[in-house]
């Protein structure tokens, strides 16, 4: 029997000592047999997503936290290497919340398989997972982006921001993109479908922000926060909508990402409105079906940032939540 | 010929002259004859409302600010005294935008004739007015009340909060109020359909809001801005909905209303929507038909503040903005 390795979440972190891998802790763990309607996985990649760090904390969120002791939880593709549940044979490829471990038992309800095998398996994860379908309902339900509309992203080469530009770019909306760094803003408009992207790093933001959006902001996808958010808010046209999909910046810390007046919101007249893709779960099929054909046509691109090996995963998991990723963030586990 | 005076805007506020009488200037104005299409009305009541200070201000808001050296806008209820348009009459009762004046020629394009003789013409300014309709749009199109939710609602014994209460209970829902002072909350409760109101004076404001809502908010219609607002944004729901009707606590002086963290937003997955109820002129005879027939079955209440004769005006109108109306806010022209 091969030998399963883990990362639990070995303690939450304080204000007094900030997140870090000293949270996590590596075990072994037995890899054990399926039971009657489960099956056994064996992980190929590991999703790391800024989701996660708000599951670290203890305190309300609109998720239960990530119990200390358990295995972090984690989307996963993978190949069922036993099975003693009808809807899946040995060998079918599954994407699923498999968590940061090698191995996975599943009843199989977390379980849907991948019968697409012109697409790379890790894409189910990203583009074609979880980020792309919020991208996706953060646009669709939300944005409701218009021909010729201004819609700014931030993060926008990150693994929402990226399917979220070519989106916008399909619905004939100009995007505009908010990344860290040059290398990022020019891959943002040379390959994401954005028409112009703001570096958030540049001393000038705010100017160069001004210059981009010359006639203001019909909808805002909001993956960030901080700073750079508070000057885009500054430039809403009236009955703008804006989606608040993350607050990667500051929220999950602890430091809050205020708002700094809300007469922005009354003058514009405009809809803001926090959203999490699990809450929209009948969204995904149509989701997944206009995301899976676009990447068959050739008009959905992606990027990918890979870690090799789970041991690299909580090392890969900071840098991501300060930018270092470039593209989706995956952990290559075997 | 009767002689007609008013007040104009005079000067601006500025960052060093806060808002005050100073600001305005009383004047004698022709009274004049209407031409062709035109016609006269003597005034009876003047509405004095929130919105009337942002015109005062000279940037950028949702409508063009007030001239300077121009009559201040305000809606006016009074009576036709000649006319050169056919749909009018000398006689006819007629609500419009009269502004801060004691005769208005209209060529009638903001004038509606008032048919309903049996509830006293100034409530056309108020509950069965701009103000009831605000209640009203804001409550249909942003809050949607569910049968035993939580709704919040501040300024609860305003002319937009009175109505609000009241639409809540014939709702459903379980309205529970914000005002100021002991003698406001206890008539929110008594008369308004509020199953409980809040005093945002008391030191312990933040305890006792908590348990006015031991089930939490599931819908906010918010005037007000401030502490308590920042207060009620934490008590939250998941998928709440918040109306944000006016700031006048801080928002109209320039003083921003912050929103502490954004990440309320996103843990509650709640929608925040500016709006203004001139923007849905298409809402207003749905919303009127539904208010006026609750008047006249006796299940909309409100009470007037009415401060005597024009040059009562400004004073009663900064009053107002520091709470110190109780009800609707109006002047008695004639």
């Amino acid at each position: 029997m091969p030998r399963n390795k883990g990362f639990v979440l070995a303690s939450r972190p304080t204000r007094d000592e900030p997140a870090g891998p000293h949270n996590f802790k590596l075990i072994d763990i037995p890899v054990g047999e399926p039971d009657a309607g489960q099956v056994l996985v064996r992980h190929s990649y590991l999703s790391l997503d800024p989701y996660m760090r708000g599951r670290m904390n203890g305190g309300k969120s609109y998720a239960s936290p990530q119990g200390v002791g358990d295995v972090m939880i984690g989307g996963t593709v993978g190949e069922v290497v036993a099975s003693a549940n009808a809807r899946f044979a040995k060998g079918d490829l599954v994407v699923g919340m498999g968590g940061w471990q090698l191995f996975a038992l599943s009843d199989g309800r977390d379980l849907r398989k991948i019968e697409d095998n012109s697409i790379p398996v890790q894409a189910w994860l990203g583009a074609l997972g979880m980020p792309g379908v919020t991208a996706w309902m953060g646009l669709h339900r939300i944005v409701e982006p218009k021909a010729r509309e201004t819609v700014v992203v931030s993060a926008a080469t990150g693994a929402v921001g990226s399917v979220a530009g070519q989106l916008l770019r399909e619905a004939g909306a100009r995007a505009v993109g908010v990344a860290g760094g040059p290398e990022k803003c020019a891959y943002a408009v040379a390959e994401l479908g954005y028409e112009a992207c703001v570096d958030h790093r540049a001393e000038n933001f705010a100017e160069l922000l001004a210059a981009a959006v010359p006639k203001g902001v019909d909808g805002l996808f909001e993956n960030v926060g901080g700073e750079p958010f508070q000057q885009t808010m500054r430039r809403l046209n009236p009955f703008a909508r804006v989606a608040v999909c993350g607050l990667v910046a500051s929220g999950y810390d602890g430091t809050p990402t205020p708002l700094p007046d809300m007469r922005a919101l009354l003058d514009s007249r405009a809809k803001m409105e926090g959203f999490i893709v699990s809450d929209h779960m009948s969204l995904w099929p149509r989701a997944l079906g206009e995301l899976s054909a676009l990447a068959r046509n050739g008009k959905l691109r992606w990027r990918e940032s890979v870690a090799e090996g789970l041991e690299s995963a909580p090392a890969a998991f900071f840098a991501m939540l300060k930018g270092g990723n470039f593209g989706k963030q995956l952990v290559k586990l075997s």
